[in-house]
């Protein structure tokens, strides 16, 4: 069985993610990151995923991100905005997607994978530089020079099944294959149990997803759930 | 002044690359990775050359590599060998490079520099694919579509000023430029102390080097000093 590496946050996307690596029947192995983000209930999710989605493996490697601060998501003296921020977000952490492909790239070296599945997306996120799809082309293209593997004359592929996907999209895609996203966790300020803010931009982009594919929302709230998409505002 | 991030290891190309840094007028950021290496006297010479270099900062990031393994200087399962080997070193960790760059991205991106050094070399190490200009090159391709800096207009730079010289060139630059070798561990297998163990790969082109270019070696080894180059074999 052909085996790839599967990005998983924990939240709504990668877990959506692993669904279709696995429904386009790849043996997935779950990798998560411990990088200093706030909260460890995103993790927990992660492994929650990992099992009810039947991955062959998951691992957690940890990165002291913390040590270089820049994001409101590593580094304690900026605050998750709770209102929408023109520009790149604040939330953004700098090179992430970088270390994180990195990473999987020496794990898909290591279990002899060609494949590896990230969750970006170039819709919902369009403020991450890197969710857009010359920046993916770009690291499939250092992939391929990177490794021993591909030395040898592996073909490794980037897949990101979601890039032009809108969160409805994803939402039904997901429900489609199965996925129980009330074992999720997208919110940037999520408490210890991972239930959402419900004011942040993941969680409003989030319920408005659930909202515009016409899905009930599983997702716990901290206190009332979010003011949902702009037509009911 | 200008910026730069770069990359020690506490080895000997490491050194040689922040003191040409810093000759170039760059306000040098020096930046080290705790990865799972089995011994903590690389780091202590990181702290030390970026001390007597005069980096303006020098930081230290933990990265779990040891969770993915595959490599001899991460997995305790593999043994650093005693004599030369063909093909890709089983001391190549798994995209090593790839994720070291990747964090001095975004340690640059909160620096706001624009430059990265790194002590690549593909003359000795020309086993190790990440150590290729080609591959050099296709970081920078996608480092400038990456960061929020590069989408702003950053021209990120990576400089690999030792790419194309041998062991001996290095040392001859570096000891022009004042650096103290004695403080430098390139073993794979340094002692607590930082004592070379002499028979390892990193050793003996280490020693080869200070021979070629007839310069006294100021290396402290475990037990004797290791064989010298071919022509004294």
């Amino acid at each position: 069985m052909k085996k790839a590496v599967v990005l998983l946050s924990g939240g709504l996307d990668s877990a959506t993610v692993l669904a279709i690596a696995k429904a386009q029947g790849y043996e997935c192995h779950a990798l998560s990151f411990d990088y200093g983000q706030r909260h460890g209930a995103e993790l927990l999710a992660a492994r929650r995923v990992a099992e009810a989605l039947g991955a062959k493996t998951h691992k957690t490697i940890r990165i002291g991100l913390d040590a270089i601060g820049g994001s409101a998501l590593t580094d304690p003296g900026i605050a998750v905005p709770d209102r929408p921020q023109e520009g790149i977000p604040v939330t953004y952490v700098p090179a992430r997607n970088t270390v994180f492909l990195a990473l999987a790239l020496g794990w898909a070296e290591v279990l002899n994978a060609a494949d590896i599945f990230i969750g970006v997306n170039a819709v919902d996120y369009s403020g991450y530089p890197d969710c857009r799809p010359e920046y993916i082309a770009a690291f499939q293209t250092l992939a391929r020079l990177a490794t021993k593997a591909a030395v040898e004359g592996a073909e490794l592929r980037i897949h990101t099944p979601l890039i032009h996907l809108s969160k409805a999209e994803i939402i039904r895609k997901g429900a489609e294959l199965g996925v129980d996203y009330a074992l999720t966790v997208s919110c940037y300020a999520a408490d210890g149990e991972g239930r959402g803010c419900g004011v942040c931009d993941a969680c409003r982009l989030r319920a408005a997803g659930f909202e515009a594919a016409g899905i009930a929302d599983p997702t716990r709230y901290a206190a009332s759930p979010p003011v949902r998409g702009d037509s009911t505002g």
